[in-house]
């Protein structure tokens, strides 16, 4: 269960209204990498977690901080817009070269939709969506995802940093930056703290190793022009999870045949010529069907 | 530019068709972090790529081969749906077993839309879209998102694995699961080369570190109940981007103000009271708006 | 059966082109609230409607009012982009500030992809789809929603009528607030007269009152600062639907215990330390699993 | 700011797990009108609010509120998908029923992407998104989304209380029908203050009615067979809002000429027969064309 | 405007409910070739078209056509679901196969979101989206999209057409099989039409061939292993338009430099060693950058 | 599988960055008909194709071809944007109208997310979706889309053709147009080969004529106003199929009962008034269910 307190965790107030900008700063609202994005993968990542104690608690104090990071920059939008053109057409703007910018460069959904506020949409208008989350169960591929995750926030946050001189907002994204590298180093030393309690390797699933082929797990296969993809350390040495030996596969050849589908169930109109041979019965399990044949086999 | 090659990168023949596995199958065709999604996002990141040489060579090599791993998932998908039932009702289903599961299980569009093959989408019929790549030109911030797409793929792969015994299906996933342990290790040694080569460091980007408010880039806030997350790696000690020190803040309180729009534009007929005041005018740049004041300020 | 006259409903004639404000409109015809989510609502409550008679009736008439609007405001937006700039890039905006207004604020596909005409998209072009729609069959539900999708479109409306001075558009846009008052009153009285007629009650569906837990069917849990929002009609006396008595309920506390995920099944390779004891079997019904106990029952 | 207590608002124990309707509780997740969307449609709500006081503090005690069912319903799927089949295939099931049950009736996202646990999507597997969210600024139109919701939400969940008969299933959907009994009582009674106070009216928005065209804002245009849609309320008398008289419009005619687009600019490539004769020049603003008109105006 | 007759097109009177085809025709409804698609895209053809006459007067019948085929596909749904199970789980389903595979093939949405009636999605509960449609002013291309639909349409309800052997269900099939036929030879014949009267050649759009490079408009590229696609009709002879020429490529090579995009922009922190030079300065039309020097160009 | 070369198919340097234009090309990259459409549409075409030989080479060829389109404007974007500005807020733009037109018409993503390249969208931001894609396996069909994708895709270069006067683009946008056009005559020509090869005939799919009803195979249904729709060829003489006689319905009556869905499920809360008859046991199979009556007949 959660509760609310009316401030927010830090400041969230602009110099100036910049209307242009309230568009841009959409993306950390509810673009694929935005606060939206933290928050629910997070929450989910904290409910599924299948260990009381460390790990769980910790991510669900990151997911409930992350709320509060979609509050503030909520805030934030709704202050940029005030005073935005919200009666204008094309005609006003031939006389003035300031709102001929605000006109073109603003989201419109925030002023008819959202009526002067934000929209749990990114800067295109894009709404944000569920598949945007990452919430495995498996906390090493979850926490990769989530260094991934505020990688690119924190990469969106700089641009947009540079992307106005407001003293104001700056202020705030000087605040979303920090908690950007803190939660990078975060999850790192939690990958770090998964490997120190023996709950997970270097490679998720840490699991299969014996059924997959080995002899596959170590190479390069180069198939685009030249060798200058062997030059790095991917291409030899030992592997990152300390097992694996790293190889450069020069001028690598399909180890399968051609692929092709089989003959088509006539019943679904594909175009055929009869090349593959004669299909097989389209009914489920009647005579000659091969899955016929499981179910006569089951019997 | 491309060639192709009609032989499969990989052998993909099931032994028998499994109608409902194909539809679990998709998941690795057009699911968040199936094959498409690698393909694309390594093509996106190459071309991209503000460097030739060694990564964007690299970079172009697995994003080729990942195109291949369409073709080897969506042959096999064909093959496993050959005689699957294009005919049959409920009424068949009550006589029996094997039809009821088939019907209930299987994708309905892999017949109707696709007749007996592949669609591009994933497990539940949502479609792949663009949005599910990340190719932001920050390479560090894109290759840790490469440790977890493979990263998910793995673990889904492995999952996979598991809800087959069918040798040939389980041979083709064998060497996929091979591939996304070299693409883990890859991606995690191509972190390690950028680094060494001084492009990149831990945290990204490598910068506007000395803008960020350095208090807050290293504390847990604890936000849930309890302090267990106060016994982690995160907590406390030297982060792993070997600059700050963690810590954790035990009873965190709100740093902003309450979180209070300003006063709406009358003619965007949001509902208010005149607690907040007059509100600013709504056309853009005339006497009293903020914005007008900007212009003038610019005059 | 739909037959077609090919007169509009009502004028749709600008007095002058606005390819800006074209975009904006987009949003009437194509938004979460514009006249094709109104449009398929009611034909799809009206198609699922299980009374032949005066319900049925009135929402058919509704339905097929708003095809015609959707055809008066798709008929404005190609009126509105007439002349509109089809070739021009930046380098011709750079000596005139009209064009650099209506460069930046069109939407791009009314040309590329309409050729100069509307897209089924609002008015970020993000297109309109099947889940705008409501149609439960129940009607006091359905009614509810149309009552809120009336008013939010009347709403947008007149938020669109200030953003323009042409009186040709303003004209149509009268035209439009008049029946948006109509049809609120209207979806408002069809409420009534349900009730009236004994079909539905006021809270949705008037069912299971005596399953569901009353103590817990009338309380406002006060979870952020302050008491204030006691201060309302919703934290004292009769409740609207004339039975349950408001109350506040000041410092709530949780009823439930922690929200602990059960131990995970080891073949979907989740993070577990054994903290929660074995797992159950993944086989589905096998020996020790619990649905395999389900299945022993029915046996 | 939020925080979070690791106990549930509500019991979420299943008695037994049931994989089959794990699947059909995701639509009370990220359903249209599932707590996702309660959740965030009241959080944008609240922030966007511009009022302190009262209806803010309300709005926000719901919005943290419902975070909790988010969180109580996704603790609920992960319980009941414990033991579920991670492993068989079509095979298995032909000498099962309840296996073929399950493992048609399963998401298999689930699974495959969440590792047993909920996935952010509706009970088809199509992800939650942004635009099922209303946050207009304008309360009255808002409260009345909110009534809509609940009711549909209250619909589905009583739906779903007949799809199961597991003891602990039904126990949190009692809590959960009761909820959405008080919720519906209260955005009614909400809107029953907002007039009180005399910020709002009965038809949304309450302004611009003396612009619209009186005599279209009362009748309902016949437009289906019959006149059993004469028989309601709706067509007369006094309107809910006091104010119009209701009215039938037995025969209808269209009150616009025919909806003839412009002639097209020829650089577009539409099909066209200079019938509507000489299109204006394509260039915006220059000699001939209509916004070149206006720009010399401006001039 | 649209009027509207309450009986149906054609008859739809399944002879027995069958829930899980109910689910199947659902992409007859709101599938990416399914009636909504066709009604939605040849309304806005029509109401996009820019001559008076012949073809605006047919798209608009077919389109209004449509309309019906929504409403008949709709009810049909609404009848296959009669009956279907509204109440049981897994446990029912151990001891009845037709349950088994009932629940497992149903679209849960029918039931807890329509309340037993269809959605507006496809047979995997994908909405229906504006993207599906085509309008793009040009005739010859809509028309050739047209036949494409109706095709891709006919060829799906065919498949359909085998899944069932109700007669009701048939008899509905039998005559939507015949509009489907009739439409593709109508939009056939409709492209002869604008041949004949001069108003578009083979190629959309009839335009642009002086600019196009012509030697590159004859040449199939031979991009995959061995020459079989030198056999083809494509390969060699007059082209259809009875203009080009055919050709064959054997062994294309590339006409272009490596694909090497400039350098970044340092503000927006992509990963760069400097190799490809000095980047341009970051701001707009300033001193060194290229836009800078347009605009001085422009001065 | 496939290879990549480093020299892209064709050259891509434009004279001069263009933010804005850089935008309006997204839609050949993700468009729903752009780049990436054709290329998944043909791969996955010949992956599904059931003919090895001269159609499945020349589709795969075709495919191959296309990933470098992608490549090509993927590269021009990037370089469309060099030196775009990265900086600059609402504030610069007052005093610099070129900095205006460009602030508003850029997609703000592609500086923010992409750092200076393209995204998997469209000209509005909206990425591309598998949806688009048309791989139905029966060829004619699949052909006939092919058609009608690369006619709307060379309508749409030839717009954006007239949207840039820089040789550079032009020079690339000159080879696109000329492929549009081969690509066009191909997929035509291969329309007649596989009639040659008597694959497939007039309409797709050839079958089941004996099943349609043939008297409505061949009338236009005249459902809008007037009889200029009887005067094209589509209204009479030989179909296009060399089979059917077209007609004219001049006042078509529906053929159908009223649509009147079947009595609700009460456990369903649909509103209901018995005027219907007593609906259907809810429980499958049971008593009196008529899906229960199947199931008898079936023992």
């Amino acid at each position: 269960m959660f509760r609310h307190t009316d401030h927010l965790q830090f400041q969230a107030k602009p110099e100036k209204p910049d209307p242009v900008y309230a568009r841009k700063l959409q993306e950390l609202i509810g673009g694929a990498f935005g606060e939206m994005t933290v928050t629910m993968q997070y929450l989910f990542q904290g409910w599924n977690c299948r260990m009381p104690g460390k790990y769980k608690d910790m991510i669900m104090d990151v997911a409930t901080e992350e709320i509060g990071h979609v509050e503030m920059i909520a805030t934030m939008v709704a202050r940029l817009l005030e005073g935005a053109p919200a009666t204008e057409s094309t005609r006003a703007a031939s006389a003035d070269p300031v709102m001929a910018a605000v006109l073109g460069g603003m989201d419109p959904q925030q002023a008819i939709v959202a009526g002067g506020g934000p929209v749990l949409a990114d800067a295109n208008g894009m709404p944000w969506n569920g598949r945007y989350i990452v919430a495995s169960g498996n906390l090493l591929a979850d926490f990769r995802a989530n260094v991934a995750a505020e990688a690119q926030g924190r990469v969106q946050t700089a641009r947009l940093y540079n992307m106005t001189d407001d003293p104001g907002v700056r202020d705030m994204l000087r605040f979303n930056l920090a908690r950007d590298t803190y939660h990078q180093n975060l999850w790192l030393a939690a990958i770090e703290e998964l490997k120190a309690d023996g709950l997970e390797g270097t490679v998720a699933p840490d699991a299969l190793f014996d059924e997959e082929y080995t002899e596959h797990a170590s190479q390069l296969w180069n198939l685009s022009d030249g060798t200058k993809s062997a030059e790095g350390r991917w291409a030899g040495g030992q592997a990152p999870d300390g097992v694996h030996e790293m190889a450069f596969l020069a001028d690598p050849a399909p180890l399968g045949g051609p692929g092709v589908p089989p003959p088509p169930d006539p019943l679904l109109y594909a175009t055929y010529d009869g090349s593959l041979g004669k299909p097989a019965k389209p009914e489920l399990g009647t005579e000659t069907g091969v899955v016929g044949k499981i179910k006569k086999a089951m019997e």
